[in-house]
């Protein structure tokens, strides 16, 4: 009675030979990593030695040459780079903000704050302005008539009774993407917001916004937990004014490059499963979780999978795209360039998720093809797989499904603390656990074997 | 497709009128606790505010006054003391411990040390002595003819290819409680352990040992992860002596207390349910997942319960056990007074695994009972419950098992960083994420409402 009474359910399957077969090879790639991996310690290259790295930036390049080489050094059969065009923004100094008067009294309360990534700065000096504080979208519009020559600050919370957090992000993401046009639309002439986030520091957390053209293009930012709450009470009480200074601004496309190795198939050298994670991070942080996990996952699926002698059946590409926080380029070239070279893409894996402990999968495919992966379940159960669920992938891999209609998982690690560190100062390498780590890359290997094996 | 495929398995179940039921207040549970738990605020207060609280200390008693206090503050409809002896350890000052000559050259590399709980301190003066290195017991054994004068040092290692690290925490505990009188048969004057962890710090991890009263009482201490390494590598090149220095002494045992609060039951008031986790902790760290956490979960659970007007069939315990750490003295006298007052305990929860995202339960039961709660994953899943395991508990519930048969569950947090902080400096409040914390307080709530309501 050791095992969980639902397995029962599988009990055909696993009195197999096949699944005896499978179920050795798996607890061998567990072994590999467990016991030899590497991913902690690239890791560790990638944030300590090279640190953030925006698209554009001189450390995305540096972060491409450091790919390419440690994928070449692990024994991949074929390393190679590709070109795309990438925007290339700039954060152009230090982002400020002060409650600067009260009720009509002076005040001097520094804000925490970080410009909200593509937004464009105050022009060289502070934007001073009444604060207009609103809950959400339905109270800004309520509140229209009052909104020009002000800053917006939207107070828009998390959910806490999501028990995932991914929910809550995608319900507060709309304040961030759309929050500056939509107060420009009534004449405000910046926005701040509460950072996407439940954590419990105060750390401000940046993170891609777009301009809707037909407006004016205002500055906007990100305040941390605590400032927010401080904001939002202070606005229930007084009318109160803010300076907020940013520096962001755009220079033309340049071009940079997605990484890609490969381990050629022996049967099928035509048909790709992808497995990859993104190279790019935000400026701010190290872009450990996000997406450094999904970086050294990538190298390690790799390298436990050669390290093992392990010669697949179809060629298994391992892809660090370029891009994905402000742009999605890689994405959108890596599959272009499959179309173009009549590529059969079967499946594609993502890691941008985080480093936590592996609990399952997130699944776009066939109702026939996720039957098959979660017929895997018990022999990935013994390495936290509980969960393969429909709905999931990532957004490097998206165009493939969009493309050809590729099957996509996603990694999905216990999310809980993901949001607390996500796009803030805070993500860095202290914050990732190396056994947590290491099971991401144990759990994806397992996948990318089984998936290699018996096709979908 | 959205929900798991194993549930299927459920279905006749998830249709009745009573899942529908139960499902509905357990979403109550989950909200009212995600949205205005207190077990954060609760464990910063006995962790920040009180601190390391080992059986015997005047932090304990402040602890046994704070949990009372919360206990009644929140609602309990009665709460009492049970006293009972504890032993009382002292670590009388800082540990030490440095090399001191390497292949006769003389050297001043200091080590990150702390005594193990319940050892005796090297006199008032250090200890200076080779230094013999060995992997484990086998090696002990076979080179007992060298001991004699010497300072043993152990380096039994987690395995890391365990995906359960308290597989590996088993497997090497023996080293920690046994390790110095097993030297000490054969002539050792001291021990220095690899501390139970595979940290990537170099934080050194106490916790109980045991003398063999047959055998010299040695000092013993342990060293953590970089030092262990240092001292590995060294042994196999060089001869080299070390010098330690402890202070521990016991003093008479002391009395002490186990906080007890009730929620009487409505139908079968004798019936029990006991609820708890250990409200001592070593003294060199705040105690926070060890077992802060088990405290505030169960004090959690009780608010919460109280909160919605949950007025239980059964008499709900929630119990802040003393004394788990170095005596189970708590945990025995709750039996024995149980069994003096001819109570009923039907089920025992102990959580005393870490505040980290749950992830199921371990049970210790009839396999009928097993299945009884394995019926109720559905109901749980939802707020992360995936394993319902036979084998768990936890030891200050343990004693019921024996005494009644009592039924026990111990909470499954996942587990990968619990060995990282567990007796060490580093267990502190900083390292307890919000929304684990009342994750875990959630699914143990839920699953006391569905004992409760639906018996065993």
């Amino acid at each position: 009675m050791k095992k969980n009474l639902l397995l029962l359910a599988f009990l055909p399957l696993m009195l197999t030979a096949q699944y005896s077969t499978d179920s050795a090879f798996i607890k061998q790639i567990s072994d590999e990593i467990m016991r030899n991996g590497k991913a902690y310690d690239l890791l560790r290259q990638l944030t300590k030695g090279i640190g953030g790295r925006l698209a554009g930036s001189a450390q995305y390049n540096q972060a491409v040459k450091w790919g390419e080489a440690s994928l070449k050094a692990l024994g991949a059969d074929k390393v190679f780079l590709q070109a795309c065009m990438m925007p290339n923004w700039n954060r152009g100094g230090v982002d400020k903000a002060s409650v600067v008067l009260i009720g009509g009294k002076k005040s001097t309360r520094v804000l925490d704050v970080l410009a909200l990534g593509n937004s464009e700065g105050t022009g060289g000096k502070p934007i001073v302005a009444e604060v207009l504080a609103v809950q959400n979208f339905a109270e800004l519009e309520a509140k229209q008539a009052e909104v020009k020559g002000k800053i917006v600050y939207f107070n828009y919370k998390f959910n806490p009774t999501n028990i995932n957090p991914g929910k809550s992000y995608g319900e507060a993401g709309q304040y961030r993407r759309t929050g500056a046009s939509r107060a420009a639309k009534y004449g405000a002439v910046g926005i701040m917001i509460r950072s996407l986030t439940e954590a419990t520091d105060n750390n401000p957390h940046t993170g891609t916004m777009v301009y809707n053209d037909s407006f004016p293009k205002i500055p906007a930012l990100a305040v941390g937990g605590d400032d927010a709450d401080y904001l939002w009470e202070l606005g229930k009480k007084n009318s109160f004014s803010a300076s907020i200074s940013t520096h962001g601004f755009f220079t033309a496309d340049v071009e940079g490059h997605s990484v890609i190795a490969e381990l050629t198939g022996t049967e099928f050298p035509n048909e790709y499963i992808t497995v990859g994670g993104h190279l790019d991070s935000w400026d701010v942080n190290e872009g450990a979780h996000d997406d450094g996990a999904g970086i050294v996952h990538t190298i390690e699926v790799m390298r436990a999978l050669k390290a093992l002698g392990y010669r697949p059946k179809r060629t298994l590409r391992f892809v660090l795209f370029a891009n994905e926080e402000n742009g999605f380029r890689g994405a959108n070239k890596y599959a272009e360039e499959a179309q173009k070279n009549k590529e059969q893409h079967l499946f594609a894996l993502e890691s941008d998720a985080g480093g936590f402990t592996p609990r399952g999968f997130g699944i776009t495919a066939s109702v026939e093809q996720l039957r098959k992966i979660q017929s895997w379940i018990p022999l990935l159960k013994p390495y936290g797989t509980d969960n393969i669920n429909a709905g999931g992938g990532g957004a490097d891999i998206g165009p493939l499904n969009r493309v050809f209609g590729t099957a996509l998982a996603g990694l999905m690690p216990d999310g809980q603390r993901y949001f607390d560190l996500h796009h803030a100062r805070s993500d860095v390498f202290e914050n990732v656990n190396k056994r947590e780590l290491l099971l991401g890359a144990v759990n994806m290997a397992a996948l990318i074997y089984l998936v290699d094996k018996h096709g979908l």
